[in-house]
């Protein structure tokens, strides 16, 4: 186990390389003006540092790390693989992807190389070679940040030559991949691995990339190769620095709300530390962010998680771009510490002047002064920081309820044909997310491998797909006293993405004590009104499962339609445990009297607060101190709970006792709890 | 003449090969319980009867046609040609289509060979001598099924080859063929027929495909190409099974709302009987449907069809697929038999477990049990079916008015830039379809090649391409006392797509005994008031003729405008007929009144019966017997009409006379007219 | 300098060679009865001129030509090299662009060769000598029509060559490209000129085409490229023709609204007149075709043009085409006439019977008959423009403000990722022109190279790139006494495309003595208040910048957001000039306030009427005489301003002295003022 980061990492992505070296001094000074302690580099030098086959320059990198080490700031060194030179394109044109539309791309742009190519292999991992043997005992260099944002996928020759091998690992005969995959279907059996080609717009495509396609095992199938693929890259990355520095952090930035492309939960197994890049929009809810702050602690379960990227001002890739406004810039950042991120690191110290990202803030803006109200706010963060550094550091964060947030369920479900189209995974598991969170019941959002058995509540919405382990692993847990609740459209397809034969929700059936006979769709802006039988008439919407009771007992049943009376939420007593299955989508109401109601049976629920929902509460433990972290992440003023303001609550940042309940707009309070 | 089906058929689409053999008996057996007699087999099996180019095998579909031919099933065996194996693809690209982008598909999907592929012509036929030799004897096999739903086009090297001798043959010179498309427009004159290439996005496309190009008679004869070069494949493949049975059906599928691919009319010619896919979405009104089968029904001449797919539950591909309401299939399946079908068969009597149609709903479903509703619902439909088959298979529906559906005016209108780009084919023809429709008044949908004096009163909204010689067969039939009502936007252009010079609407000037000047578009959501001379005031929408008088009446004039006053709505008596031309898009009111009107000039209409405009009204006749299928495919009770209830009526299923105004939700009513 | 034309040419585009000779005579019979005397031919002919490489045929040109000249009507002669024949994409496919999503298109359509193809240089080079020896100096040829509008981007090899040249010529050195286009971001840094690919969906391309790029420099060269590769082909034809006759006017015509491919400012100086395909369309407001029209006469400093297509009746590719009302086709020709036209040419003469354009309209249409409506009024038309050619022709239009409208500025607009997706450069310009349009002050439309001394005002919103030798102009203009107003998003980017660094607006900070910090993004319906010192509140929407005076004042702050009382609107007295800065986009109230404050500040500016928003009011001065066209644009009766009904007005179509206020729609009066 390599040791944590020992100390909170202030700075973010710097790009000296754009400018002449008579900036960098002004902006080493700019950044002691501002706390900043650390920064970014070489996250796209690739064709400085090598600007032919055959001759590397590491001369302006040398100087940027030595100028800065020199200053004692902490280095997050990238390894530039995500942009590859100009001429790498011209040389090497497989190095390049091809897209969903079979189209072989030029140089331009990023995040472009095919996994699968030999030359990118090469030509990467030699890169990373100089680089490790120049800076990897670099003490200066703390984290090694390989490559950049990975994602998107490949369909060329080369990635169907790998995936062919992939299957041919995987399934061993033809025979067992047209059984896995269904391909008598639509006379698609094949007798020759050669058969197979790549799920795009020239083959199976019904639609845009990751939606409907003709075999939806061949496209999961294609989507975990692709994900593996380029963790691969990343393994392969990996392996050349530690071989130079096997106690050094070595971590990608993980993006995206979150990225679709890559299974998360199999690439943190690989990640010494997990970084995120997280950019809420103008218009994202705060509770939003915080799932995918939840998301990435739980991808190592619980692990403090650096804070990689985040803009200190406007991003440049949104529609409208309102600047932030006055103390929003803190709160955003602080809503990650709260979640558990040990770093605040911004794209990007200095703004560029030209091309795609010139309108993206930086805390060091075109004006290229220190006298901006984007500067004087990030230097005073870097001064609360560096406040509650003590205190917040490695601090645990800790739930009993977890939510499942699973890829292979999720990608199952961009295949689907049928039933409705609106079938959306992230926003199922949001709703419940949103629920919790509002209701300051906080969970950890976990995967399907992480140990249930941490938690009194898992649940699991649109739990699409589920394996056989799976299943039993549920099952046990309930048995073993647990309480799982899932919903419509889960335990329906095995790891191959068929259905299982014998009623839904297929293995699942068992636990949840019932049989899904049918599923009927509601139009958009149709609802059906559900009635709980000790409890109020609230509304589904989206599906409504027809359920027969087994074992289970009904919670509620439909008030309308042909299947009036009949169950809509089950519950059922299965060993130690309780399972629940809710067979529509709810709305509000329905999920918060469903929350009332759980509350009731798994009795160690208690919420952080009460009322107070537009605040995000939340809480880090660190040694025998509870950090209660208040943020009012809107732009009116919020209501604190009462509970705060019974003179036991000490605010780290003012230092403050708390008496007044006001909290203005954009307002953090991290409370100490004293007595 | 082939002998027709001696009963009729209840099955469907069956694909025993996705599963092990020891499901077939259960399914026999379950089918059995549906009263089902019949499947539909072998429609995507290619790749499993030829695993490689030199050898075939048979022993899976011999074992299924055995066992089911054993149990007195009633077999219609498709070719299999519809979906070609992996490695065909493989090792004869050109057997996949190019699309309209210009792209080389691969394998995946269906429905994509390419017509004019050597290889895919040589390997298709080849398989289907091997299935005629060996189940063209088989009396069990009582159709054949070739290929699948053919459609769809190709821009291939083969057919932009095949394509330029197709126009030599037809033009004889470039000089021709230059004057034909106005090829010196834009500079397009060419001298080689090697100078012509395919009409597509690299070429003269100006949007999607079978939508605006630069020389529309390049694209309509590419259209009139594409659908001969389909329909020689099944030429094709029904030769070689006549050589060995000249008795056995044969006919392949149609589908759509209708196909805009292929010009069925033309293909009618060629089937032994029509088949008809029929998927009315979940808010497709009831009209339309019924406009379809009245169609198929047209296109051999009021012969009895084939419904030869259609769901028992959800289909996968619309947005949204709510159930079924209970009785909702059995009334939807009746329709098509009170239209004319002389068979009910589904798509599918088992639901696949994997791949694109695993959401498509079964007779059995996932659950693999005769216990659900909708298995249960499709036994009972079963047994009426039973029940009524001595009554109504062959019973004929012929009725005194027809509406003209054309492939050739709507083709030519796709083409169209300019004026409005709302004009809409379709939507003209099952606007005067769903009037009369409502008002009981039946109509037939035929093609300009129906011998007209069959009818009383024939209309052709928007029958814009208008050969010289369907010209003179218009006038000739209103000369000879028939009733013609046309609309704007028709009689514009000749057979390739050339405009008649010398005054709208070319040569049916003469009949109408008008001259259209100019043609006004309305905006959409904007109307122009028209006045009926001795009637109502109603509103005009789409596109407002300005009509000149000639021998013509005017009998509604625009209201408002710089054209206020003029004609709208002409009528002109022409030898021993009257001819209606109405020059803008009416209002239901507008067309009500009309139909009035028309019913008073042409005494013989006189509609089956009065309001109950919900109700579906139709008849079939057999011997001298008179079927009324009276159906609400409505989710509320209706009102029977009240001449139903004056105790001549029984109902075949029931059995009962009819006393009872109320027609509950899906209902279907067969009633005799014993007096 | 060549002499203009010696009379106002009423015609327009003919193609005789769709029809047979007989034809011809007719039409100029029919032409004759229109009063029209000029014809332009030879458009589209080059495959009826060149059947092949090696083969010429001018008989039927020449027939044409010989008829017309004989009848006294004026050539106006086209090059034909728009639209290559079949033959030559067969024979050398490099004739034909790729686009921008990498596809080498094929014969079809027209208007798409590579301007980089040396076949196409050479055959079409090939093709004007032979016109220009046989025709040159043909006194009926009174104009030269080089090619036809031509617009669009090629993205083909031979384009990537001589783009890799041309920036070799104009950047020297790969270090200085670099450079200037920020190549370190994103590690774009190249070596060679041979790494440079064009900016295309392969390549940096983040959406359709002129949008959103990876590096905004490159895409900027690459426009300007494309731009001068067509360029230099029309100076190519313009000099074969010029060795034959010296004298002879050479234009080609220019379209769109405007458009957005070519830099016409760069254009104009090589046109001997310019030219102008006008087209509004159905829902286009006045204003819009004014500026347009205002424009077309900026771009040689007031010059009259030549309205050399406008249609007669519909157009064919609108979405909806209503017919021009009664008195439309004069009101809307006269338009171009009263904003310096000294032409009206339509498209067409004659209709097409097939192909594209069948449904645009045309003097003889499909009637083929000179008694339809649109005929009369062409005559009509031809009648009036006869009576006013000798007070009009060749009369002067000269405005005190100017506008300026910068293809440069517009192009950077376009790749723009950030901030706002809404900025949209025309708006941001239309919006000024339109409040100064309905207040009857008319502007000129000018450039950045246009002498700016001849102006008392001059506008220029959204002024993006501003190169430092623009941004020393501007303050000279202001330095001597100019007024001069600019807006938000100006002078933010260098040529390069790269911002300038030390604050915005860059350069021009000094001159209007501010400094922004930030620029706000405004959600779409979302405004901000603004309040004048001394005058209304009124709303900004879209951006509010955040400014800083220096030396300026504010005339208006923001009265609402973080930034209320800060300064919206500031004024800078600099030198003997004023310079005035508009930090977010007002509404219509906020402009007109803005122009009543301009009127005070600088006194010259005095509307030609005051009231009467909706009527289009000009001048145009001959001799020492100053003609108003007064036009009814509207569908509505409006009221002259009481000044032309003082008795001195006199009407040069009707001959009489105004006396009553009604103008009837469409209405147009062409004031002498006599006294």
């Amino acid at each position: 186990m390599k040791a944590l980061l020992d100390d909170l990492l202030y700075g973010g992505d710097y790009n000296p390389e754009q400018w002449p070296t008579k900036t960098w001094d002004q902006d080493l000074t700019f950044f002691q003006t501002a706390h900043i302690n650390s920064i970014t580099i070489n996250v796209f030098s690739w064709a400085l540092l090598q600007p032919n086959e055959k001759y590397y320059d590491f001369s302006t990198l040398d100087q940027i790390i030595k100028k800065y080490a020199a200053a004692d700031f902490k280095i997050v060194l990238a390894t530039s693989t995500a942009a590859m030179p100009a001429w790498m394109f011209k040389k090497y044109p497989d190095v390049a992807r091809v897209d969903y539309q079979g189209r072989r791309h030029v140089f331009g742009q990023r995040h472009n190389f095919c996994p699968n190519s030999p030359n990118y292999q090469r030509l990467s991992q030699k890169l990373v070679e100089q680089l490790a043997q120049r800076y990897a005992k670099n003490p200066a260099v703390v984290v090694w940040h390989v490559n950049n944002e990975y994602g998107g996928y490949c369909y060329c020759q080369n990635c169907q030559r790998a995936f062919r091998q992939w299957l041919k690992t995987k399934y061993q005969t033809t025979g067992r991949l047209n059984q896995a995959w269904n391909l008598n279907f639509w006379g698609h059996t094949i007798y020759n691995w050669d058969e197979i080609v790549v799920p795009n717009e020239l083959g199976d495509a019904f639609g845009p990339e990751n939606t409907v396609t003709a075999v939806g095992g061949l496209s999961l199938d294609y989507q975990r190769f692709q994900s593996e693929s380029l963790l691969k890259l990343f393994i392969n990355e990996k392996k050349i620095i530690e071989k130079i520095n096997s106690q050094v952090l070595i971590t990608t930035n993980f993006h995206g709300t979150p990225n679709p492309d890559l299974d998360y939960h199999q690439w943190a197994k690989h990640q010494d530390v997990i970084a995120y890049d997280s950019y809420p929009a103008y218009d994202t809810p705060a509770y939003q962010t915080a799932f995918l702050y939840d998301l990435m602690r739980g991808l190592k379960n619980n692990q403090s998680f650096m804070l990689m990227e985040s803009t200190p001002s406007q991003v440049n890739w949104q529609a409208y771009s309102p600047l932030k406004r006055p103390g929003q810039l803190a709160a955003q950042e602080l809503q990650a510490v709260a979640h558990g991120a040990d770093t605040v690191q911004y794209f990007q110290l200095r703004q560029s002047l030209g091309a795609q990202e010139k309108f993206h803030g930086a805390v060091i803006s075109h004006a290229n002064t220190d006298q901006t109200r984007v500067f004087k706010e990030v230097s005073h963060l870097g001064q609360d920081l560096k406040k509650i550094t003590p205190n917040i550091l490695h601090a645990q964060s800790k739930n009993q309820i977890a939510i499942i947030f699973d890829w292979q369920s999720w990608w199952a479900c961009q295949h689907i044909a049928g039933i409705t189209q609106d079938l959306d995974y992230q926003k199922a598991v949001l709703t419940y997310y949103q629920a919790f969170y509002q209701q300051h019941l906080p969970v950890d959002v976990i995967g399907v491998n992480t140990d249930f058995s941490q938690y009194k509540l898992i649940m699991a919405p649109v739990l699409h797909l589920v394996s056989g382990k799976l299943a039993q692993k549920i099952t046990d847990y309930v048995t073993d006293g647990g309480h799982f609740l899932t919903t419509y459209f889960s335990g329906l397809v095995n790891e191959t993405d068929q259905v299982y034969s014998g009623g839904y929700p297929g293995p699942l059936q068992k636990v949840l004590g019932i049989w899904v006979e049918e599923t009927d769709a509601l139009l958009p802006k149709h609802n059906c009104p559900i009635k709980f039988t000790a409890g109020p008439k609230i509304n589904g919407s989206l599906v409504c499962d027809l359920i027969h009771l087994r074992q289970a007992s009904s919670l509620a049943n439909y008030a309308a339609e042909f299947y009036q009376g009949t169950p809509a939420i089950t519950e059922n007593h299965y060993g130690q445990g309780t399972s629940w299955y809710v067979g529509s989508q709810l709305d509000a109401a329905g999920i918060t009297y469903l929350i009332e109601y759980l509350k009731q049976k798994v009795p160690t629920l208690v919420p952080l607060a009460v009322a107070a929902k537009e605040l995000d509460i939340t809480v880090r433990y660190q040694a025998k101190q509870k950090y209660f972290f208040i943020l009012n992440l809107s732009e009116s003023v919020q209501k604190l709970p009462q509970k705060f303001l019974d003179g036991n609550f000490k605010d780290l940042l003012s230092g403050k006792v708390m008496t007044d309940a006001a909290l203005p707009a954009w307002k953090t309070l991290i409370l100490q709890q004293f007595n």
